[in-house]
């Protein structure tokens, strides 16, 4: 009973684990979609997101029956509860990922980020991966160092978010207003997927130490 | 203790009720802010973000609480277990609320809307209101008729969505870049909003039903 009862735990962390890989891999494949107009690879991004959206449901289908067979309390059951939301929050992220790849598609043969901006979405794109595969490592291993790390490069993203929009705006910027729509949208994708990344690591520090995050000392 | 556990239930709900009350009044307050560019209005809804993220925190509490104290199964377990899905999505939709606060601060006392859109922004945050306002009845009522009508006024947010996308890049669109980033931003805020109360509308209905609404036909 006992082994079956962190059997089926592990199975729901697992599981976690694994959709950050899909999720990372969908937004690796994004980024490249998007920067080397491919229609394919467009389309298997769209197409992953169902496995994302499968797999949050069978989380949630896991941990309600763990729940209603095993009842598990104190820490046991703050990990249940906190993987519901994680899950929930992946299953965002990979919606982003989606979202970046639907441009890419749209804009083919085309490509949608003009080639003075590519190395920026390059970064951007790189961030993210990052980012969700430390989320990956956090969660299997409740890596709390790491965790404070994301939020490091969580700083960098925003500031190239925040780079993108002064291009945007500057005298400089000679493109259609369709372009500007494009990396306005595409810029908050990216952006919000890297937010998300930081809420799944606020919630495995919450996990581990029991504290909010937000009164955490950050790292220098 | 049959009381004390049904208390503990109607908490909960009630607290997700609440939470659509006060996301709804933002959104209210925040399309006004932004169309007749109220600073103070502005304010007091970036403001008010902190309550639903407070009110988030204390129904994972609360369910948490129950789930540990009174071990509830079947159709109990998936309300709590459903209750900490669309707190997380109420929390997401207030976060929009304050996005939308941001923009009309920022832009004050200019007004980020120009003239010839304030009907569509009016409309959409009226869609807004109208269908958080439902997810409230349909949260309290379990009434899954109401919960198909809100798909249908999605499908109108939907419509303006694309209208705006389009009035945007047509050759009489002549505001600048950042009035075009300002209208796709704002125009996503509404419609993720309204993507989010469908969320929960769907939600509903699975807890009600146990069907996935997605199988379920829609109305005519």
């Amino acid at each position: 009973m006992r082994d079956t009862y962190h059997e089926r735990l592990d199975a729901v962390t697992d599981q976690l684990v694994d959709m950050t890989r899909i999720v990372g891999s969908m937004m690796s494949r994004a980024t490249q979609a998007l920067l080397y107009s491919e229609l394919q690879t467009a389309e298997s991004v769209i197409a992953a997101d169902d496995d994302v959206d499968d797999a949050n449901r069978e989380i949630e289908q896991r941990a309600t029956d763990l729940i209603a067979l095993q009842q598990p309390v104190a820490t046991d059951l703050r990990i249940v509860v906190g993987s519901l939301r994680m899950s929930a929050t992946l299953e965002r992220m990979g919606d982003l990922a989606r979202h970046v790849a639907k441009v890419a598609r749209l804009r083919y043969p085309e490509i949608a980020v003009p080639e003075e901006l590519h190395e920026v979405f390059r970064e951007m794109g790189s961030l993210a991966e990052r980012m969700i595969e430390m989320c990956g490592s956090v969660i299997a291993d409740k890596d709390v160092s790491l965790a404070l790390q994301i939020e490091q490069l969580d700083d960098r993203m925003d500031d190239l978010h925040r780079q993108l929009f002064t291009t945007l705006v500057s005298p400089e910027w000679k493109h259609s207003v369709e372009q500007s729509v494009d990396i306005t949208l595409l810029s908050r994708y990216y952006e919000r997927f890297a937010d998300h990344a930081v809420s799944i690591a606020k919630r495995v520090v919450y996990l581990v130490t029991g504290e909010r995050f937000d009164e955490l000392p950050s790292v220098p």
